[in-house]
């Protein structure tokens, strides 16, 4: 089969036979993209980008990596797929490595291909477990785009699933710097949002609630980092009544925070993490979740009712040994902590220089940029759910042009470069950004 | 990273750190499967065997394709993995080469990991457009375990999902030879089914009803055929009241019943096709949703609120290539036809030989023999949703010790096999069924 090697045709084709995500199609000119190595990827033009956000958040170990793609490239000639219902050598190896790497209570893992049915398949298995029906989670979250993930999602993406299944319920996070209360520490939000917690899952009603569904780390929707305290605050809810913690760790585990997952820098054990993205970075799609050695016992006996074609498909399962494989040699767990430190320090500067920075949030090589008209008020650029005059694409769209890829969401930028950047790839990237907001500055 | 080699490990390690789907985890004694090739795969004991359905009804082209091994090997050199959002080769080259393939009116892809979320983005791409929020699906179906696709499926499967999503409304499917009217002739029966279908519309309410979802031919529900004018009735009746025809074509397209598509066999232009399985035939995976030319065009100027982060995965895409240009080389798609004429001849000297078969039902090489007590009365040879006596289990077993593959649902069990199978194979393949249903007769 020949291939399409001209840009335009491939645009051209893309925008007639391609349904692209959460947009309208007309108006859309999609970039072609035909090369991508290390933190770099080009466009058809030959323009080069830093990959602020690893993609999707996904791409931790950067583009191109040899070792993985000599291990796809292997398993593709050696069984590419088997039914999930037989064992294989690299899905056996994969699981053990996860929990190897998985906080001391975890016992096994049930894979996907994604995150969205990662979540999907932790509200089963809650349900399951606990012959509860209700399930909680958080406003300004995002978990997925089919029924049940965008039913546990706190935002528009959750609209068009839509009259809700019943039993979803939500609760606010500890958003503080945009909360109606001024807190006068981190104590007190934690303190105010786990007695809110505690009190909603009272009217609800303390034995129906099957999962507390959480990101570790909020991801897309601002880059929202838990308070002291309140992991554990919910960690010690769940066990008091009997709920399954379920932290979603799709875009903060494997490093993305300086730890293997985002939940291990709280010292705190859930019951069930969700995992997908950093796994595999992408090179193959692979999801999962991981759930505790009391989840695993219970289905000794008892049916898992859960499946799918694609469970530890054995392409993602190869690519994800080969992936974590790479973590560990290049380090890149320690490393994220390390760089982590320097992005935080160029981040609180911008916050320092530039009015339209509200608040600055980071944890690892994973954060975000709010940006906000004043900072007396917090009032932030755009109202939430609405930019009439496009102000986050013009943004986006000047970081774009001076090479600099990421995306925004409301009012914040995230920035989220693989975890192989070197000190000096940040601080040029980064002084792209700066340029930037001086623009920003000026318009607000 | 050293590779598990030892069979025995492999399968201990898959007991210890694996959640295998639809089980009790205790009593599993996984197959270790170490290579497969055309229509056989191998155990860790080197005994070989049939793979009589295509795995899970996906392995349409055989295992170890060289042309699609190569693609994949190819593409995770150039671009393993690129944010959905932009152009590029691939995407754009399966999209249009299944246009070129799908039925006239359709006009654009939307891509999935597989089939699940084909169905849960076919769902919320029909409520988009019509703004209308019930959804109809059928009794004895199966459409994956996420919660929207649970919510269309008509089986047990679904019962983890529930409390089901409001506006998910069951009807029942044409399953004529257990239905307790006995129908004169196949006429008679669409007459019956579509009549009681109009009439379900008319009470849910003709402008609240925004699709139908239905499998062209029913999978692993019993391989239900749909009786002479029953699809196109269907149709008229979606056109009469403005509902979305979105035929499942998860397991039943790409060449599985002799036409690229199964609804091909009806004539009849449903308004969405989801499919998964044979466009990779699991080597990647990959899935998505097929849209008429009215249905993107809405999307011209109205948000299409679906995304993944796998969306038109690069390495899916390249497989699908490869695996679109198998079926063209091979000329698999008039072959299916073909041999399915010898399978229905062999089931039906099946079905006059063994009175433990009810009936054959057989289209391409898409088949289910359905096993009964009594031919008379049509009795199941075990009742609905359950096998205290574990009798499918045990002819299931019957059937592996010979080396015939495949898998049991209730009292049926399917045959399909790769598209590749020739015919000596398939006669001594069904030689080895019939031996297996003589035993069978002696049981009931």
């Amino acid at each position: 089969m020949k291939r399409l090697t001209d840009p335009q045709e491939i645009m051209e084709k893309s925008k007639k036979y391609n349904l692209h995500s959460w947009s309208a199609q007309k108006k859309l000119s999609p970039k072609v993209i035909t090369r991508a190595e290390g933190i770099y990827f080009w466009d058809g033009d030959g323009k080069r980008y830093y990959d602020m956000s690893s993609q999707l958040v996904n791409m931790n170990i950067g583009h191109g990596n040899k070792k993985v793609i000599a291990a796809i490239q292997e398993q593709a000639e050696k069984l590419p797929f088997i039914s999930p219902a037989c064992a294989i050598d690299v899905r056996s190896q994969v699981a053990e490595m996860i929990i190897d790497v998985a906080p001391d209570n975890m016992g096994k893992v049930f894979f996907t291909l994604a995150g969205a049915e990662a979540n999907e398949n932790a509200i089963k298995i809650a349900k399951m477990v606990t012959g509860r029906h209700k399930i909680f989670s958080r406003y300004r979250s995002y978990h997925g785009a089919t029924y049940g993930a965008a039913n546990l999602t706190g935002e528009p993406r959750r609209y068009t699933c839509e009259p809700g299944i019943p039993g979803f319920i939500k609760f606010f996070d500890p958003y503080i710097y945009q909360a109606p209360i001024r807190f006068e520490n981190e104590e007190a939000a934690t303190a105010y949002y786990l007695a809110r917690l505690r009190e909603q899952i009272l009217y609800e009603g303390r034995d129906q609630i099957a999962a507390i569904v959480l990101e570790s780390v909020t991801g897309s929707n601002g880059g929202i980092i838990p308070p002291k305290g309140y992991m554990q605050g919910v960690r010690d809810l769940c066990t008091e009544f009997g709920i399954m913690m379920v932290c979603d760790e799709v875009m903060a585990g494997w490093g993305r925070t300086g730890e293997w997952f985002a939940i291990d820098n709280y010292h705190v054990q859930p019951d069930m993490i969700t995992f997908a993205k950093g796994i595999t970075c992408g090179y193959v799609p692979l999801g999962g979740v991981i759930v505790s050695r009391e989840i695993a016992d219970h289905f000794d006996e008892n049916v898992l009712y859960c499946g799918l074609t694609y469970s530890g498909h054995p392409m993602g399962c190869a690519a994800g040994i080969a992936t974590l494989g790479v973590y560990k040699e290049l380090n890149l767990i320690a490393r994220a902590k390390e760089r982590g430190v320097l992005l935080g320090n160029i981040l609180e500067d911008l916050r320092e220089k530039h009015p339209c920075v509200g608040e600055v949030r980071y944890i690892g090589l994973f954060s975000a940029i709010e940006l906000v008209k004043d900072r007396a008020t917090h009032e932030p650029i755009v109202p939430y759910g609405s930019d009439p005059h496009k102000i986050m694409p013009r943004i986006l769209g000047m970081l774009m042009a001076r090479g600099f890829s990421t995306y925004t969401h409301e009012n914040c930028i995230m920035i989220a470069p693989p975890l192989i950047i070197t000190e000096k790839e940040l601080k040029d990237a980064m002084a792209i950004m700066d340029e930037v907001l001086t623009e920003v500055d000026a318009m607000i």
